[in-house]
């Protein structure tokens, strides 16, 4: 049994999701670990992890205007100190996560077909976001 | 300290709510883990997992149908491949959870009075819904 | 390797979000872990966990109101056998979550410049809240 510290960055454009399932399955296939656990865990509070659909592009944009409508940048908040998006953003990440956890075998991430890993952006701004990861097994 | 992996499969028949609680424990008890962490992955982007009060089931049904009133089916959706239910599902599964990772101690999951652990099927069509179960712990 | 069990308490009086972070670095500090993860897990099914936003209590009681507003306690629930926050309260945490597990390094806690981890109470009366540690590490 060991345990493996390692960290990724992923350069956001706006809102929307991003996937990094293969930078992940990259890392994970660097520690030699066969069977065990990686957690992703991401260090912000404007941002989500969120594991979706990553094989239509029109799921991913449908669950974006999904969460546009259903907390929008119009309402009345009272920390809007970085902005229209800023509140939202807090709370689209409490509605989603802030990190997941995918078991591994045979030194593979043990994804659904349909599965990816994904970093949900909520701002507007550009960002580089800061995602800790943790293997744990042997 | 040791690592195990397992999966068990839940069977459903439309949408709603469906505990596996039990079957859960008996996983765990077969692999001898006295202590650690137990993590429920389900591999699936229109279902999800959750940890949800057990004991009375007008609390599930109040859930479902919250659920059906805050990304409703009759929602304008661009992804619509299989039906209205569809996209609504990803949506669902985005609001509540993958994976569930609930403690060990004493070879017993350490569950409140109250809570069980439940698949939430958010697809109308019976499914044969994967779970892998990774128990890391001595 | 080890796995390291401990739990922590936090006395709520009423609705609302209570950090924990600095008990929890302690109690981590305390196991000696110095590289892994530990996973808060809230044993019950009307408060949650979450990460959020710690410097500004403006975007907490921001969050709190979206919260009442999206699940309000005027609903038609069918089950309100503990009162009108009763009901609410169970949707509330399946919205948000019932554990989080955080990365552990240099024996800190690898939290973001803004996160805290809070105890998001849902239910009016006062409580004392249940939370289970479990630390994975070296």
């Amino acid at each position: 049994m060991k345990v493996c510290s390692d960290r990724l960055q992923v350069r956001t454009r706006g809102k929307g999701t991003y996937e990094f399932s293969d930078e992940l399955q990259s890392i994970v296939a660097k520690h030699q670990v066969r069977t065990g656990l990686v957690t992703a865990f991401v260090r912000h509070t404007s941002c989500s992890i969120l594991l979706m659909e990553n094989a239509a592009p029109a799921a991913r944009r449908d669950l974006e205007r999904f969460f546009d409508q259903l907390v929008p940048e119009a309402g009345n908040y009272e920390h809007d100190d970085e902005g229209p998006d800023d509140m939202p953003a807090h709370i689209r990440m409490a509605l989603t996560r802030t990190s997941e956890t995918i078991p591994v075998a045979d030194g593979e991430l043990q994804l659904g077909t349909w599965q990816g890993i994904f970093l949900f952006e909520h701002r507007r701004a550009s960002h580089t976001r800061h995602i800790e990861l943790t293997i744990i097994g042997e």
